[in-house]
C-alpha cells in the first residue's frame, strides 16, 4: 500500500468528526508565509484552527512571484490583514546554491530552470529580505502587520527576527 | 492584541509538549501540493504528522513555476517519490478570471502583474491539469504516484479526481 492510500484511509477518519462548511474568508484574517519543510506544521506551531487564516508555503518559505501572488488574492478578494513569515532552523535551502542546483539539473536533463532556486546563505537575513519583497511590492496593499520569525526545530519555539539590522 | 499576538502565546504552549529535532528528509517521502484555503488543515485531512511530508501551498493549489522549483527540490535534494494534489469545493479561484484580478490591480496601483492569477473556472479540470503539468516537467523525475483530489469543505472528504476523461 502507498503512503498516498495510508493518507486516504486517515481521512475516511478524519471526516467522521468533521464539522463544515466554514465560511471561504479566513475568521483571523490572517495569511502565513512558511517553509515547506515536513517538521513545520503550522497548524500544530501557531495553534491555528480550520477556517482561520491561510496558509502559503514553498520551499524555503521564499517571497516568490507566486507567494505575491497568493498573498494579493489573500489580500484584495478575501479579507486578510496580517502576514506571517516563518523560516526554520537546519533548512535544506542553506546547504546548496542557486548555481549548484541549476547545473545538477542541467547535468540531469539537458535543461537549465528559468527560475531561481532561491537558496539563501544567512537565515534571518532571508527572513528580512521575504519581509522587504512584501512591503516593496505593489500588489499587497496591507503591510502594517508583516513579521518574521524562525521556527527552531529542536524546541518548537518561534523567534522574531528584529526587522533591520 | 494582533493576532500574529495570539498565535505567538499558542506556540510557547506548542513548544512545551514539543519533541525535536526529527530529521530533515521527509520520512514518508511525500510532497503535498495544496490550495492554501484556511479550511483545508492538511495535516488534519491526511492524518500527517510531523516530520512526514513536505507541504506546498498557494492560492488554488496551482502547479505554478514556484510549485516546480518546490516540487524539484524536494525529489531531488530531499527525498520525497510521491505527490498528491488538493483542491477544494467552495475555492475563490472559481470565483474570478485572469483578466478581472489584474484589470483590479492596475486600476488599484497603476501596474499590471506580470504573472496570471491563475483562475480557474473547472475544479477537477484544473486538478487534472495541474497533475499534467508535473507528469511533463523535466524538473521532476518521480511521476510514479502523482494522484490528485477534491476536499470537501461540507465533509471533510477527499474525493480522487480520475486521471483523463
Amino acid at each position: 500500500m502507498s503512503v498516498t492510500d495510508e493518507y486516504l484511509r486517515n481521512n475516511a477518519e478524519y471526516a467522521q468528526s468533521f464539522k463544515g462548511p466554514l465560511p471561504l474568508p479566513p475568521s483571523r484574517q490572517v495569511a502565513v508565509v512558511a517553509c515547506m519543510d515536513a517538521r513545520l506544521n503550522v497548524y500544530g506551531v501557531l495553534g491555528v484552527a480550520e477556517g482561520e487564516a491561510h496558509v502559503i508555503r514553498n520551499a524555503g518559505g521564499v517571497v516568490t512571484d507566486d507567494a505575491i501572488r497568493s498573498l494579493a488574492i489573500s489580500q484584495h478578494l478575501l479579507g486578510t490583514r496580517e502576514i506571517i513569515l516563518i523560516h526554520h532552523t537546519d533548512c535544506g535551502m542553506l546547504t546548496f546554491t542557486d548555481a549548484d542546483f541549476k547545473q545538477r539539473l542541467e547535468d540531469g536533463t539537458g535543461l537549465r530552470p528559468t527560475w531561481s532556486a532561491e537558496a539563501f546563505p544567512d537565515l534571518e537575513e532571508d527572513v528580512r529580505q521575504s519581509v522587504r519583497r512584501i512591503e516593496r511590492s505593489p500588489f499587497v496593499p496591507h503591510t502594517e502587520s508583516v513579521r518574521g520569525f524562525v521556527f527552531d526545530v529542536a524546541t518548537g519555539r518561534l523567534r522574531e527576527v528584529p526587522a533591520e539590522v
